[in-house]
């Protein structure tokens, strides 16, 4: 299973950066999309309903400001989906993470921190960690190295 | 043409109740619907897609929290869209505000108040009353009386 | 019927300006001018009361702050007043968007996001198409357009 | 001089009434009426501008939400204005709050707390004892008996 | 592998209940407890130590206020970790959501609503459908199920 | 009568200038001073006990953060006070508004926008104004100059 | 050395009987008093300045609103200053938050959670046993009992 | 007794690097460390459970977006716990602010402003100066220094 990195512009490329680093360093196939739910509704349509039969296995989805991508998703697919809330130029995102996060029962978005790409892939990492080990094992090793570069900080 | 008011859950139209009566006090005609964002995303597709051949001239979208059905629909649509925030439980609405009115350019949602589902009846007929001459008497006439009111009140 | 974009001081035209620019994009007769709810309150009645008569069919409205411009127009007309909250300097926005948005009953404001003088523009264009379809056929090609600059975004 | 209390609706003097009742304490002449920004804004231009001519010295201004009530007064009397931000709804008042006290440069109206109408009265009666040293005198008097009470509190 | 759901008190499982009812429903297997990071960080140690090895493949962790659980648990194991941010008393879990859902890059939380346990549970079975077809099967029947409830609603 | 201009510390006067160079403006007689309420609580308590006596009508206090200035100067005295919100460098003033508006019933400050130190001024020329023809003739001089620059501003 | 616990006022009680309690289930020797930072200034400039002298060794102040009595106190005394932010009307005690906790550099107040007067007498308990080996014990003892309670907590 | 000075990552030494400073300036013994809730929490643990028979007295820790460091530190001793929130990067430090101080009643962290990390180090003064005359003189001293600093400012 792959993993589906899609957002709402090219400029919050900047932020998604990070998930599809995160997501090389550990090896995770995955595509890499803009789409917007405003500006392309019938993309967004047909990317959130032949995602499952296309391989994915989670969708990781960031947006800004009124972030409706990462829900509109969610609404057409039964896959986990993370949603990103990127930080937005006049409320710093505050408009990302509650558009995002304040889904009604019964369609769930797993959402991260504002620009919280990173740990969106980490999130996926874990998800496609349960059904493949040596996958677990290459988490197991990131978080201790950063437990490692932690203990030996200096100040 | 007619007024579209759609809400995200039957929960909602104790809100948007105001908005159906005030079109029914001012004789504009409407057809109502529940039309979730989350949980109908074929229907909203739909909906939006076809509100303009069915005669519709404006549409009143009504939603909680992640409030995405204002916006969604007016991806798909480039007839006038007014947005109403209702109040959630947790936040108060502001999570609803938010995620209506923070629209990113390109596709704009004519946001109210929160609650302010009488109000957004009263953008549909000003928008109608454009191409309406009695409709727009109607409305100076209502405002007449609505002024009347606050005169005579006494504390 | 042409359109009126008027804002609370000079300084907001930067924001406006975008308003300015789609409607002259979509050939949208407009006028535009700085009329400050605080310290013009007699140009804002006049311009206000005047504003059918004089041709004009929606009024946009831009303020920053306490930003009583928007409701205030609206208060003496019935044509359709679209509201543009400002970013301002210490809150972000955050009082504009509040003052502009949190009309009472009687008196609505059609708001749009901070700084979101583009939708503004987008929002009278789809009211003043209603009536005029050849505006309606340029509104649809600017959104198949705008589609079409998304679906071939690379990253 | 005459202090003028006003407030956007009937429902306003709920809270307004402490300012009323605090002025009769004090022996304070005064007036009190219903004066809505939105929908009586003509009897707001004429409130406004005839007030340092009716006597009035200090206008209070109550309202709520979108609250333009004290900020337009202000835009047409030099006279000191008080504004009170009346809790709301949905926001709890940090609108009417917002609404009242972010004013431009230019056009001041000194604001209190939400729901403050007493303190209104308070800053009123400050200013008109400037010139009125017996009504200076009450308001030691008050303020020395307000001490008076909180140190025979017991708990 | 089964859900682990863990709560910070005894008066958070009103809100977390609806996890433990949704899990029911879908037969999926759990454990629950409280755990409290605060009165019991040991327990929380040891929880989140042993969670994969005891069989866990998703933790569903809410709290409330300073709400710490989903967080620490997230630092102490590599599982899917779902935080449900619980309405507080004073701030109605806007301070619930932000100490769960600002996680640091490198240990995320899959964060849900405010109150959103039955979404936590939701997440939970899509993540562990990706290795059970005939979940996977009873997840996209709920969802139709969830959908024509909402087409018959009658408003 | 003279106006007492203070302020909580000399970074403050960025902003308190503003009142200072109105008041000069306007011929008002004023004294400045930096009075933290935190750092020189005596010289508060002379300062406020003494105003009256030593001529001061109004007192203007700014101050931002956890800013009690205002309040505690209020808290001392009869007189006026006029608060002034500066803005701070984590929260953006909203702490210093929310400290120096919420005044309990019975002692108020009379609160500014945030930075709104020339309102500040205004506010106490337009008190000082009341027993006052010429100074009240300067304000309505100021006023219409004011319009007039609006009026004459091109976009 | 004792514990001082002062209020704004007699309705802060309500909250603040959680620090007496706490204290008395420790056997910490206590006074407590009604001291309003705005009504009874020079109360509060006497008891901050003689707290130290009376054998007070920590002081915990609760206020709401413009919360300036913890504040006000630590400006005049070098004892350690707890201050609880009492839940207030319109703001749910944002305000008092904020007033009590964003004390300059210099003049410090250790604050606690909104309504956390339990938890300034644990901060007071905890302060107190750095020198008494005996309360430390009770206070280990306490946490232990707490533990044990979530421990055996039934859902 | 000495101090132990903690923070989450080795960029909020930035900010606390003000705590030892203070801390050098009173001639306290302190120990400082980066300790990561998050990233080390096995080292978290040790460090709490071990610290008072370390001889530390206070404890220290700054901490950024979802901030457990102090708070679980809390947890595991019963020593005194000052929290500086660290300003993080999207919320300003209102995320570090109310991770930290919205603590639940029987663990209490002793919270300062945002960056407040100078009365963090003010706070351990005025915690350890109870056992220590020597040093209480020198914070008294130091309080006189700062009261004279303001009194000779000019502006």
């Amino acid at each position: 299973m792959k993993v589906g990195v899609i957002m709402g512009s090219v400029s919050d490329y900047e932020v998604m950066a990070d998930a599809v680093a995160t997501l090389e360093a550990f090896g995770v196939e995955f595509e890499k999309r803009v789409v917007s739910a405003h500006r392309t509704p019938d993309l967004l349509c047909e990317y959130a309903k032949t995602a499952r039969s296309r391989g994915i296995g989670v969708i990781i989805a960031g947006a800004g400001g009124a972030a409706h991508l990462p829900g509109m998703v969610a609404s057409m697919t039964t896959l986990p989906v993370v949603g990103v809330p990127v930080k937005s130029r006049a409320l710093n995102g505050l408009d990302s993470l509650l558009s995002i996060v304040q889904m009604p029962a019964g369609v769930p978005v797993a959402t991260t921190a504002i620009n919280g790409a990173k740990n969106a892939a980490l999130i996926a990492v874990s998800i496609l960690a349960l059904g493949d080990p040596e996958l677990a094992a290459r988490l197991e090793a990131f978080r201790t190295r950063q437990t490692a570069d932690v203990l030996k900080a200096e100040i």
